[in-house]
């Protein structure tokens, strides 16, 4: 188990090397929970995410020797990273392993640090063996989470949190493969030990709480959610460990409250994260503790902008912003005006319209029409139903 | 015209009211245009914007007689949001007057900071008259723009900027009424008359490019841009003279060039900003400068989601990050299981797929197939096309 010294040290190889990221305090979260929120936006550290901290902590404590064979590493995203900027910062030759179907853009950020990349295996599993396989040629394998050097590094964010904060009661952190939670949890009780460690869990990858609940090391037969960054079917052994001498509370999140939160960040932080950053943010709505200092851990901000792009689409339509319908047109001329004039007096902004004349709805040969309006909310959407049922529209409702 | 010490007070008025928003260093601007880019985040400002500063230190500079008659302001965005909440801080009413067709989510922000609002009129010019209308009611008129005392608040940003890097070479500044700019550079040329000040408008509402190219404010016909807080078809009459005597050079931005810079701020800098904004960032490619150090304001980050959403997605297509195309299929069973099997072993990710057996192409009754895909680049692209021509499928590109 590692010291409050080692954490220190730890700082200090990282100090210079790493970006400051300092607590942004968040009224909308504070005025939600009935907290005092801070976010840790790791999201702006160098490489998107906080894999930096733990890769660069491994590689420079390496013997010169072991330096100069290299290191190997497995990962398809912010780990790969943090591995070959750590490289290219300390000089050390960096082969990563990633599952062949890797999406190029992600491929790109790590040669673009001067990595040299294999493609290999459907999955990460495959990636892993691959990796682990080539170690046998001399090269050091940087687990993602499994390493007391890689927790040490991660821990550094809890001295800089309690720095800023001194009189934080609560950190919230991201739980995946549990090398983050590991390091904070660590750091953080031996520097004091009244502070409270929650981990948030993603409700289908839920493989600490699965672990600890048998009180021994197992592995989930299946995972399932939206945040890729923690889809981890087995915690680290070391984690374990840690996870069970310091964490005091482990909650889970499920997909629809980790997409209502990534709006809300974007919205009125105006920043990007990560789906499985924000378990740190869900999280704060499963805790019953009011009138606290909480600093909730924004892991990362690699996100692809597609997914973006999706996130906000399904978090307008659970939220009702969006309002999806079908109709039956008489198919005659006219129509598509009559209905076009009900929604611009309710003020229904279309974003998508399908009219299609060759899907015949009934026998008296209507056309259907599917709309896709953008609306105000709930009441919005009770009123342009009310008045498109006055106009006499018969509408079918899709979402 | 205001003098350093004027920007002086204003700042010591705003200390401790609005937020720190400290300098961003930017790598990837920095490479890309060989000099070194610092962002200023005033997205990340209370209320998402600058407009808070200049509204503040005018509302907080009105005699005790004034605050108590209220304050009347017309705005549909970021300005409204700033005399709404400056009037929360400082105990002052606010009357604010927007169209008619204001998005409920924009009306709800500056009624949230405890605004009374006024819907009138089909556009900004129509709420801008009724609000000076209102004004003979003993009001006080809080002018977006043509205002010495919002103009000293904005030149506030100046101060700070010139006191975290005071050797700065250049501010690239977002220009639309001016007031923005205004402030800057009087506050910055005052204290450093070395320094130079580049204003950046929108393409297709370039009004103060306009008026200085015909030494006289003029208005232009029409304006048409995606940066709607800049989109202003005639600057104001104290701008047009701060701007004469500080600016040293406008340069102009398009719709197009603002999408690009928009994706890679939230790609790489993992924030979001309003297309105004962008502008700056998007004018550090037209300046020929190298090896300097140069600012950009990043002004505010009221976006709507939705409009995100669109602009990613009509950044991708321009990137080719996105492939349409449409196909004819013969309209028998196993031909939709050929095309997945060929993007698939493309490595081509599926976002949409329209089968439309009633579309007939041509008399042998085929059907048409549009699909849309997500690529790596314009090498996938063709590499996706080569494979779906070479298994005898004649493709219509559609992007």
């Amino acid at each position: 188990m590692l010291r409050l010294e080692d954490f220190v040290e730890a700082r200090a190889r990282l100090q210079g090397v790493i970006s400051k990221t300092e607590l942004i305090h968040s009224p909308i979260f504070s005025e939600e929970t009935g907290n005092e929120i801070f976010i840790k936006p790791e999201n702006l550290q160098l490489t998107g995410s906080f894999k930096i901290r733990g890769a660069y902590n491994k590689m420079a404590k390496l013997s010169q020797e072991e330096k100069e064979k290299g290191v190997i590493a497995s990962s398809a995203g912010n780990h790969a990273q943090g591995v070959a900027l750590a490289g290219k910062m300390l000089g050390i030759q960096t082969l990563i392993v990633m599952p062949k179907h890797t999406p190029l853009i992600k491929v790109e950020a790590s040669r673009s640090y001067g990595a040299k990349l294999v493609l290999y295996g459907e999955d990460y599993d495959q990636a892993y063996k691959k990796a682990l396989s080539l170690k046998e040629k001399g090269y050091n394998f940087v687990h993602p989470f499994d390493d007391q050097d890689v927790i040490e590094g991660q821990g550094t964010i809890a001295l800089e949190v309690l720095e800023e904060l001194a009189d934080a009661d609560i950190i919230m952190v991201p739980l995946g493969g549990g090398g983050l939670i590991s390091g904070i949890a660590a750091a953080a009780k031996l520097k004091n030990p009244q502070i409270k460690i929650i981990g948030v869990e993603a409700e289908g990858a839920a493989s600490a709480s699965y672990s600890l609940a048998r009180k021994r090391l197992e592995e989930l037969p299946r995972v399932h959610t939206i945040a890729d960054g923690a889809a981890v079917k087995r915690i680290g052994e070391i984690p374990f460990a840690y996870i069970q001498k310091y964490v005091d509370e482990i909650v889970t999140v499920s997909d629809y409250e980790l997409m209502e939160e990534f709006l809300i960040l974007v919205e009125k932080h105006k920043i990007i994260a990560e789906n499985a950053a924000i378990l740190s943010i869900a999280g704060l709505k499963k805790i019953k503790e009011k009138n606290k200092k909480i600093v909730s851990i924004l892991s990362g901000g690699n996100i692809d902008v597609l997914t973006i792009s999706s996130m906000i689409n399904k978090g307008l339509v659970s939220r009702e912003r969006i309002l999806k319908f079908s109709l039956g047109l008489p198919d005659k001329p006219g129509q598509l005006v009559n209905i076009s004039q009900i929604l611009a007096a309710q003020n229904a902004n279309v974003i998508k319209l399908d009219h299609n004349q060759f899907k015949n709805l009934n026998r008296f040969h209507h056309v259907e029409l599917q709309v896709t309006v953008e609306t105000n909310g709930e009441e919005h959407i009770s009123s342009i139903i009310e008045a498109l049922y006055k106009a006499g529209y018969q509408i079918k409702r899709l979402n």
